[in-house]
């Protein structure tokens, strides 16, 4: 038997205990040995819930007690769940985690203390909810050199777009669904800005590349100023706008990351990841491009990624799953550099196409969907270049947001 | 440096050279120690190629050579590569394989003897081509009770049938552009029957279920008899006609599986497998629906799949990675009693609509876009009673072979 702890009794937190429950017999099998909860922390209490006979409000019952072997920490945020996981680790146990902020910010340091005591810090389920892609990335693609890492890594955002794009609707409408079925969070900002898919896109990255990269350093945008609008010219092209997480490699000295929303068209891998999905598109110098998909949030499938990380961590006891994610820092290269094709609308008032192709030497005119508007896809220009010539646009209509 | 051998200098074989070769330094880097090739097995002769240096022809070389810890068997078919597998295990070497056929037939004895030694035999580049989809299935999905497992698990039949719809060729004009390009083999039975994806769905129910699957107990039926004016109606419906590998468990005790051609609409999660490439559907009971997706085949993404087979056996020498695919039989149910509606075409001139109404109690009449023909969907009946009822069909047109 494999004595475990749950450091949080929240939405994941009782997944776990559920998915333990319910899958215990298979569980048993595949991990070898029985997997058994000795402890939950919260510092709730629930009267009349069967856990209250293992709850315990006192971390230190559990870093003190040498018979748990992996500690699970689903609390969320940085305080104080970074300091339990970090002692958790010092004292001989193992960590599971589902939390990007913490895994994003203090991955390396963690993950090289389990390294040195033949531990695991083992985080699957901090990106992608249920879909298996950490362990992939580690333990599958190791053949390779990642060269692309693109993601809907946000189910909120991508739930939002989708109902902008399927019903026409308004972005604080769209909004205000999401926050009513419970997707979205009463202050969204952290979806919404895409702050959370910048925190997964440097997890990836600093895994695939094997060097930290700082979520700081990642360019990110938002989807608050997509409007209906845009999506009616995203349809016209049978386009869909998407929050893209992507880092890029060049190559050894050149990786970019950004997060923004993008203009796809339909034979793009990641078109049909609409709703609550996530999907992440990897391209590997030999294996050329894979996709994972599935449920990127919701308490089963997270709590799936999590008793996986605990299966494994128990197959494991005393022996390091190795990963290349070092400390050592990645310098990203200048977002001003990088190259994209923008969407550009102005008013016909201001503008003639006459003026815009000379101001930009080739251009794709789209088909007038709004009257005394002309749209258009900018050739491949670095952003520094968009910038300086977003000056000479007279007639600019919206932002500037959507890459193509 | 952990010395491995290859046998077969084929297309893989060449490709895993190549791999090891190209990204040496990485996969040092994953491994966590060098990887040499020190013996090729064929028993042609290739003047002038440097592998000449580590050619041999008698497989007791590398059989007998302690310091040899991984055999890499790409040669294909039963015999000798099952006889090779099983000597390099006995003599203390752990096997990897992209051999299908072999894993399908005699994967769970390989498994137990590599068990019982403290070895590994993996097997990811068999389903699949580069696709992570065993590592995941045995490592990654490991909290769940999988409950279906669909996929699109053939290149070349997914091929010939996206080429039909999109060109509305014939199939045989379609199986000869894929021959011509190297996709179909001169005798395309194994692919174009089903046999090859027949095998696939074999191992990948093995292992998630943890009981032998017999390939041969598996219903399976090609796409010979597709047609173009099959297309024609899949195109009228918005739906595409795919080769579905599938297993389904209902409960503990009833699992079926087929291989069979279906016909799906947008919404379903592999609409938009196209060309040679492979998606595998899985769901379970707490993570939901996960899907994978990449190159079904071709030199370098399988030996991709073959090399990071090998990091994963360097970095668990003398350790046995645990899966649950035993032995012990897994019958499956009677095909006869699966469920599914039939997609069926008839003349005007045998039958009326009041005549099939009277057959069916329930039927989706489709748009009309042959002329004198009555097509439907039948309403969700058992493959017996579409057995049944086919005899009483008067004006029936080509061949019941797509359920929907």
């Amino acid at each position: 038997m494999i004595n475990i702890a749950v450091l949080g009794y929240g939405t994941i937190g009782s997944g776990v205990v559920e998915v333990l429950k319910t899958n215990g017999d298979s569980i048993r099998k595949r991990a070898g040995d029985e997997i058994n909860i000795k402890y939950i922390l919260d510092i709730r209490e629930f009267p009349g819930d069967p856990i209250m006979d293992i709850l315990v409000h006192d971390v230190n019952i559990i870093l003190d007690d040498p018979e748990v072997k992996i500690v699970v920490e689903v609390m969320g945020g940085i305080n104080p769940a970074y300091s339990f996981a970090k002692q958790a680790l010092l004292k001989g146990k193992s960590v599971i985690t589902s939390n990007k902020e913490m895994v994003a910010k203090h991955g390396a340091e963690l993950l090289d203390i389990a390294k040195a005591r033949e531990l695991n810090f083992l985080f699957e389920a901090s990106v992608g909810g249920g879909i298996p892609i950490i362990r992939p990335l580690n333990n599958s693609l190791t053949a390779d050199e990642i060269v692309e890492i693109t993601g809907i890594l946000n189910g909120t955002t991508n739930y939002i777009l989708t109902k902008m794009g399927d019903e026409g609707i308004a972005f604080e409408d769209a909004l205000k669904e999401a926050q009513d079925l419970g997707y979205a969070e009463r202050d969204p900002t952290a979806d919404v800005d895409g702050h959370d898919a910048c925190r997964k896109i440097a997890i990836l990255s600093s895994l695939a590349y094997g060097m930290q990269v700082d979520f700081e350093d990642i360019y990110t945008e938002g989807i608050s100023d997509i409007t209906d609008v845009d999506i009616i010219y995203a349809k016209a092209l049978n386009a869909r706008i998407k929050l893209f997480a992507s880092s890029i490699r060049e190559d050894d000295k050149n990786v970019y990351a950004m997060v923004a929303p993008m203009m796809i068209r339909a034979n793009h891998p990641l078109y049909s990841v609409n709703d609550v999905f996530n999907g992440i598109y990897v391209r590997g110098n030999v294996i050329g491009d894979v996709m994972f998909y599935g449920s990127g949030a919701g308490k089963l499938p997270t709590a799936s990624a999590v008793v996986a990380d605990v299966v494994d961590a128990a197959k494991h006891l005393n022996r390091n799953i190795w990963t290349i994610w070092s400390s050592k820092k990645l310098e990203l290269i200048d977002i001003d550099l990088v190259k994209h094709r923008f969407f550009v609308r102005v008013t016909k008032k201001a503008e003639t196409l006459a003026d815009i192709k000379k101001l930009f030497s080739d251009v794709e005119e789209l088909p007038e969907v709004i009257k005394d508007e002309i749209a258009f896809i900018t050739p491949l220009i670095t952003e520094k270049e968009m910038k300086d010539k977003k000056e000479h646009i007279k007639g600019l209509k919206g932002s500037i947001r959507i890459r193509f």
